[in-house]
């Protein structure tokens, strides 16, 4: 099996990126160009998809309790523990984050149905790379998890990861399910907003200060 | 007044930066040589800088309770709270990172007496700016407090700060002491980051992919 990747150590696919180069980097099909950013988006509920299966549909509307077309992001947490998967608030913001690029605490249908099928992408992945079911997988299954959804991360960055969610203590470090959902999501993050900022694709990112201070900033204080 | 800082929105003073505009941009003083960074420095326990208040030794004497020479995170959070100031793990934890600019969970005596000066530092600098004594500071006081300190960060960042931090979700955005403590420590770490990447003092830095995801997740999973 090969892996999408280049020898900066991150995928790109080629500029400008199709919509198969973006599924085989980012494991998720690219957000429509729908104004994410601008500061209404966030304010006009989005659509489903077409050919959205029923079920995220059903699931949408439990979650959406007043029927505002929108769900805030402790009624996202509420839905995804419905599904057996618990996560912290900041992981449900980081999420929410990442799939609107805006500060907005709410999510329409639409980034709904892409945070829906993205963990279930990354649940079969996690699934996939822990072959002894033990619910946690060490630094060289993650390294294995990340390059199947297009990130080739280094050891060093991937050593950080797994060093900083082991919740054993022990010797053998490895990290469970919920924090691999938020690997999977600040990598990916991350990598996206360095993509932005590499436009000539080499590898190397150029930031002003004040770029940098506001690509970063969300991540630390959502 | 004047404030130390130049156009690119951020205080530098010159290259190469002497004591004296280390201590004008950051509000306080530099880290000697010592080797910050390296994996043997967090297990050779530091001594106290000469001339340290007992006041802060005692401190340290009290946290240190094995007498090992070293505090770990839960002994510094235990320390400080018992100065009337409550800090979350996560703020322990990157105090702890951005005194010592590595992953260890151990602080010595002279990393100990550098965050006993910096928080008495920065609760005078709140205490300046929260004029009408309400224990919060607004997005224009915040803005004064990170200028008196050597940041001179834009709007954006002081709104992104501000409604993040704010915890009254009223129209009213401000932030408490604690979060204060935490956008410090943020913005003093970021720029210096920034500013290491930022050779020529330009205003602009420049990052390979592996150096970003080194430099930014270190404070997104302390």
């Amino acid at each position: 099996m090969s892996y999408p990747q280049n020898h900066h150590g991150y995928s790109y696919g080629v500029p400008p990126p199709s919509q198969q180069s973006y599924t085989a980097s980012y494991g998720v099909a690219p957000p429509p160009n729908n104004n994410y950013g601008s500061p209404l988006a966030a304010l006009v509920p989005s659509t489903f998809p077409p050919g959205t299966d029923p079920n995220v549909i059903a699931c949408f509307q439990v979650a959406d309790i007043d029927g505002s077309g929108r769900i805030d992001d402790k009624e996202l947490q509420r839905a995804l523990s419905s599904y057996n998967q618990s996560f912290s608030i900041r992981t449900v913001r980081l999420l929410m984050y990442l799939f609107t690029n805006t500060n907005t605490r709410h999510i329409g249908p639409k980034e709904f149905t892409q945070v829906f099928y993205s963990l279930q992408n990354w649940r079969a992945n996690f699934e996939k790379f822990d072959r002894d079911r033990s619910g946690r997988i060490d630094t060289w299954e993650l390294r294995e998890a990340l390059m199947s959804l297009g990130f080739a991360v280094s050891h060093m960055v991937l050593d950080l990861l797994v060093s900083k969610y082991d919740k054993s203590g022990g010797p053998n470090k490895a990290i469970d399910y919920d924090n691999f959902i938020e690997c999977c999501l600040i990598v990916k993050g991350l990598t996206e907003k360095f993509k932005e900022k590499d436009i000539t694709y080499s590898g190397i990112a150029t930031f002003t200060y004040e770029s940098f201070m506001l690509t970063v900033l969300p991540f630390l204080i959502v």
